[in-house]
């Protein structure tokens, strides 16, 4: 017996419709995915599921990169791993910053030893692709470039054709944080010319928290063999992961098999409705969730022409408390949405509509709730 | 449709019977419990599952830490977790120095930029404690003192009283690997005076791979707030997880959620059969499995008095081949055990006895399809 445990307990939470920043629902076929049984990490079995996540992956991101992998931990460890792999200490990263994520990449970005150049935008707004390019033309000796797509606490879509395209031509490495959009809108590795993009699995691919898929371009990763310092995390170093997921198959760390199982069946309920399908019920259905919020005096806080169709971020009408009516959605409608991050705290909800959980009855039963909660 | 891949193809691997250096099988209800809705990062409901794990994972680190959670990458993490908190560069760390899993300390305690001090030992043996007390002795200024209680690459479990009793009297800190000793044999954090303690999930605890429990002293915590350099690892850094878990509940990272259950149900069966139990099946059954592999002429490996209960590691009789032999128990018996790393690859084999995995029916299993494949 341990002290204060009745492990007679079964664990039985209350199920949510998840509509906040992620995580998103799970379809019950991810889930029956996790009850397959463990295998070893250098079971053939394993390895071919691996093989076949790579394959979808690239073909999610868009991109031919061989380095294509899930890293065994959430979408934090992807953003310090596309900084800790291709930083050395002393080098110079450009961060376009307008959120609260972009704010994490300075951190991580410094604690790698980077010198961190910040093209400051307001929160809700995007960076200006033309601040970018004169910060680049400012700082020819900068070698990474930073943007985040999908800005989680935001709502803002951030267009990336125009940087990628500079940096593209010059020995720029582009990273690129798809933490909220990948899965759920277009995003073109190759043709937009990136060369780490990382994202999570509990949002727009529907899968719960725990990897980070990550594709990282032939360019970065001759960056990455040609560092003068060892990357100093032994966990995230890509050169160990690719010669693992790779067809050298060198033991590095013993993968997370259950997540794995359930990263596969995500990815094949995404290929089944297709890309372009998906892309669009984001787009249509997160319209007609704006449309209803508008109607109750929720207007939109993203930048207008770049709101993320999968997180709708929404000034608070000012006789709505934002903790109580959460509160309230929470407990007596089992409906999860996200509050403001930082200084929007208070101010702006969050409202996700991301892969499993982007489904017009999900929006009927938010809107039926808070009209029945603020009448 | 994506290149190469079938998407009509169920992932089915055949179940395999896992004795190897992990992971280990996993019971049905861990399974079950992975189903449980994943739920949001801050909800009431994940946090109380939070607390209860901190809770059972004290009891099974035998400690009264207040910092004791689960790292949300695997057991490597947990290592690297373990230095990149605590070193800063230059800080002379003390590695006892005896297998696969000690060298890797070395590289990650370098990686954070420790210069390593390496107490060596052949592998296959302890380092002896009075070994590792002079080297402590003549490097007054060693700030970590790190030993790997139970070293999966020779089945050696290394004594760590003595080590222990002489950092507890000192600014040392001790920092303790019990990735494949945690649930399997004693392991007492307080008494023995360990200061920093990881392990993982799947190989004692018998639940999926993915996670990595560790607990740290109010000395190593001490340590770490008066560090003059900020933790290089955003992810880890354990000032930041420490908010997370404990009161503040200050966002990090999306906690994974059915990992979480899953390690939940797993500590909970843990408890029901009682740790001394627990201990005493590993201890009667791997002594079991030892005489029937001496009979089939595998020797030990692992010196005498210092065997790991949950990995025997033997040495392949000169007329049995390595990988054919393993291969056959994979394909035909549906069983893996382990073979060597380093340079003990072809030369032993490692065949774990873990949690779930440690019945007396595996032990049958393998041993007559031994007979088989030998005869």
């Amino acid at each position: 017996m341990v002290k204060g445990i009745n492990l007679a307990d079964h664990l039985d939470p209350t199920p949510r419709i998840l509509m906040g920043p992620g995580p998103s629902n799970v379809n019950y076929r991810v889930y029956r995915a996790m009850m397959t049984p463990v295998i070893g990490y250098l079971d053939p079995q394993l390895l071919k599921c691996m093989d076949e996540i790579s394959e979808m992956l690239r073909a999610l991101f868009q991109t031919k990169n061989r380095v294509t992998l899930a890293i065994s931990a959430t979408g934090s460890a992807g953003m310090e791993a596309s900084f800790v792999n291709f930083v050395e200490p002393g080098d110079t990263v450009i961060v376009g910053v307008n959120g609260f994520f972009a704010q994490r990449m300075t951190e991580v970005a410094e604690r790698c030893g980077a010198k961190v150049i910040r093209v400051e935008e307001e929160w809700g707004k995007i960076v200006p692709p033309e601040r970018l390019i004169k910060a680049l033309q400012e700082n020819p000796n900068a070698k990474i470039c930073a943007l985040v797509h999908g800005e989680t606490s935001t709502g803002i879509k951030q267009p990336l054709e125009e940087v990628g395209e500079y940096c593209k031509k010059r020995d720029i490495l582009f990273v690129v944080d798809a933490v909220t959009s990948l899965g759920g809108c277009e995003l073109k590795v190759d043709e937009w010319g990136i060369d780490v993009c990382y994202s999570c699995t509990q949002k727009g691919l529907s899968v719960p928290p725990g990897l980070s898929p990550i594709t990282v371009s032939p360019k970065a990763m001759d960056v990455l063999y040609s560092r003068k310092t060892k990357v100093q995390s032994f966990y995230l170093d890509l050169i160990k992961l690719e010669k693992y997921w790779g067809e050298e198959r060198v033991y590095h760390h013993t993968a997370p098999a259950s997540m794995l199982y359930a990263l596969r069946e995500g990815l094949r309920i995404i290929f089944e409705e297709g890309l372009e399908e998906r892309f669009k019920r984001h787009e249509i259905l997160s319209k007609r969730l704006r449309m209803e919020l508008d109607q109750l005096g929720f207007k939109p806080f993203a930048q207008e022409g770049y709101r993320l169709p999968m997180l709708t971020s929404v000034i608070l009408p000012s006789d709505v408390e934002d903790f109580p009516t959460r509160r309230r959605l929470l407990n007596e409608y089992r409906i999860e949405v996200g509050g403001g991050l930082g200084h929007l705290k208070g101010k702006i909800w969050r409202i996700g509509l991301m892969g499993e959980t982007c489904q017009i009855q999900n929006i009927h039963a938010l809107i039926a709730a808070l009209k029945e909660i603020l009448a």
